[in-house]
């Protein structure tokens, strides 16, 4: 069998000049000091722990959006409301990470005193990976709980149309000397990207995951037009949860419902999209001491990673596999797939930037970009 | 095909009826009024509803527990913490249904002022059906959240033993002039009742839900010994919002982690189970103005209700399944299982109680207990 020319190894570039790269794309975009920071951070975040679909390949989409109008490069953020436990954040169209992060802070910081808090975040827009913004709050020593809804493409169970977006649930827990068990899901069985890369690999999908026209089930990713929601038979519990996902990302927020909302993809890159999303925090100080909150998380991550697994499988915490996939990615640099690659030398050319430093041999060291977890060649 | 005595009907109680037997079966057996009054709010929600295991099939459980020690009869609750929006509840080992109203009520009064709140329950016990103390929130205008974690009897993704339990997670949102939005699932795939009702009734399994020993699927209910998490090859999904109730409900509570809970059934009846809870309720009107909630909900339940359905199959929201099964059986009356009337007929010759009055004919009106939803005959 030839390999593919994944298994030569994808092209790879260190974290730290991938986030050079980015700050000066984005700069040369016009973006402000905040959303050079936060649109970075997120992508990042994305690219370190392979959560690639919403790493630095969105950067090509993010420079496009906020030259089009959709993105408003330099938001004026407000409170429209402020009080008690929670708070309303107005992101004035800006870009999703720096609201979101902007959000976290501030519930990180009113939980201090109320022990919990939540913030609804309205006109902002694509945020990238949910998780990002949960662990910011795991690094601050709290729990954080991240959701916002997207375009439809999601059917709901016994459904035959896209209704709900992906909608992504994210929850991050501190755990006292060790990495925040982290756990970041889309509603739907598998995440939009899946689609394109089994595609791109040729693949069937796994079953029950993916829909055609009509929202009959097809493992043809050719013919895939939507998702379907997690579960499968049992899909209820995660139509559910997108629904959830909506109502406290649009409702909650008077923002747009996963099908008023434009195609992230365009044409329409000037018009704002009107998004909402969902953040709430907890001290867990505030329920009992640190230390027995401490003691309960390692007991019970000690007695999940030591239970029994199936034969040839493995049993993980949530962020485990991320985890381990950053630190591989720390020592070999982050993959960066052709596409992605391509647009970088275009927005170099565009503003007259040097690219990023890729490293000189191609490896199979880790995953190539997109199939984190899955086997190369 | 001969007609199993199923599709004769189940015999039938009006909901008052089975009201008062619930009241009087349960001061009898010592408990005081507000164990009275909430554990038969519990197990009539679960029985109006169709949620059928965690209905009046639980009455002879609990009189056993109260009476055994395992559950204190006569509670005195405290609140060891309570300030800004959170507040910690020390049950005393009372009643599950009696602390987790109390609960919601108090994190109703303290989300006036904070916009939300949340209780963590500690020294708890066996509540019934999590959707109750949602609904209970939605009933008062707000948002509520609900969970607890249980004795193991879900595998985790790719585990071979027995480690979460079903942990549920429940959601309920007001609907202004309509029933509530109420989502309440078991982060497992199929709840545990369902193994039962599939054994009695000679049936396989849904694929990719239960497994027998060593973590191998089975659909023979009779080898499961334990359940999938929710998602199949997706499961770490499920197994990572298991692991949210887990850490929520017993973590931040202090109490025990579900490997560590005795079985409910038992044979210990006599000592406390140490089962933690946690209730989060947000008031809408913090958000943004009631009417706009409003009209949100009704926008995207409208929309919900109207889209298009796979051929043969209906969309639904969640909660339209349960309150139409409550609608039948406030005409039909609540069918009740020759199990649970044989339990009925114990508790009357042991405390001298009047039975409640069952229907005069059997009839197939609704579904028999639990199996709401499914075709009978």
């Amino acid at each position: 069998m030839s390999a593919p020319p994944q298994a030569q190894g994808p092209r790879r570039v260190d974290a730290a000049a991938l986030d050079r790269f980015c700050r000066a794309v984005l700069a040369a975009a016009g973006a402000d000091a905040g959303t050079v920071d936060a649109a970075t951070r997120a992508m990042l975040h994305g690219s370190r722990l392979g959560v690639d679909s919403h790493g630095v390949r969105l950067l090509g989409h993010y420079v496009a959006v906020l030259q089009g109008g959709r993105v408003n490069p330099r938001p004026a953020m407000t409170w429209p409301a402020d009080g008690g436990a929670v708070a309303v954040l107005d992101a004035d169209n800006g870009h999703g990470a720096l609201a979101t992060f902007h959000a976290v802070d501030h519930a990180v910081g009113r939980a201090r005193t109320t022990g919990l808090a939540a913030v609804a975040i309205r006109n902002s827009s694509h945020f990238g990976p949910a998780g990002a913004y949960a662990l910011a709050a795991a690094e601050a020593g709290m729990i954080g709980l991240v959701t916002c809804n997207a375009d439809s493409y999601v059917r709901l169970h016994g459904g035959a149309e896209r209704f709900h977006g992906t909608n992504p649930l994210a929850c991050a827990v501190p755990v006292a000397g060790g990495r925040p068990w982290l756990l970041d899901m889309a509603t739907s069985a598998i995440p939009y990207n899946r689609i394109q890369l089994y595609k791109s690999l040729g693949r069937d999908l796994p079953p029950g995951t993916a829909s055609a026209a009509g929202g009959i089930d097809t493992v043809d990713p050719a013919a895939a037009q939507m998702l379907a929601p997690l579960g499968g038979d049992f899909g209820f519990k995660g139509a559910g949860l997108a629904g959830l996902s909506e109502i406290l990302s649009a409702v909650l927020t008077g923002m747009r419902l996963s099908f008023e909302i434009a195609p992230m993809a365009g044409p329409d890159l000037a018009s704002p999209r009107g998004l909402g999303a969902f953040v709430l925090v907890l001290r867990p100080q505030a329920f009992l001491p640190e230390e027995d909150f401490d003691a309960g998380m390692r007991r019970y991550l000690a007695a999940l990673r030591r239970s029994a697994a199936r034969p040839g499988e493995e049993v993980l915490a949530p962020g485990d596999r991320e985890w381990a996939e950053a630190d591989r990615r720390a020592a070999a640099g982050i993959p960066i797939d052709p596409d992605t690659e391509a647009v970088f030398r275009d927005l170099v050319d565009r503003f007259g930037l040097a690219p990023p430093a890729f490293a000189a041999a191609p490896d199979a060291a880790s995953a190539p970009p997109g199939a984190s977890g899955a086997k190369t060649g």
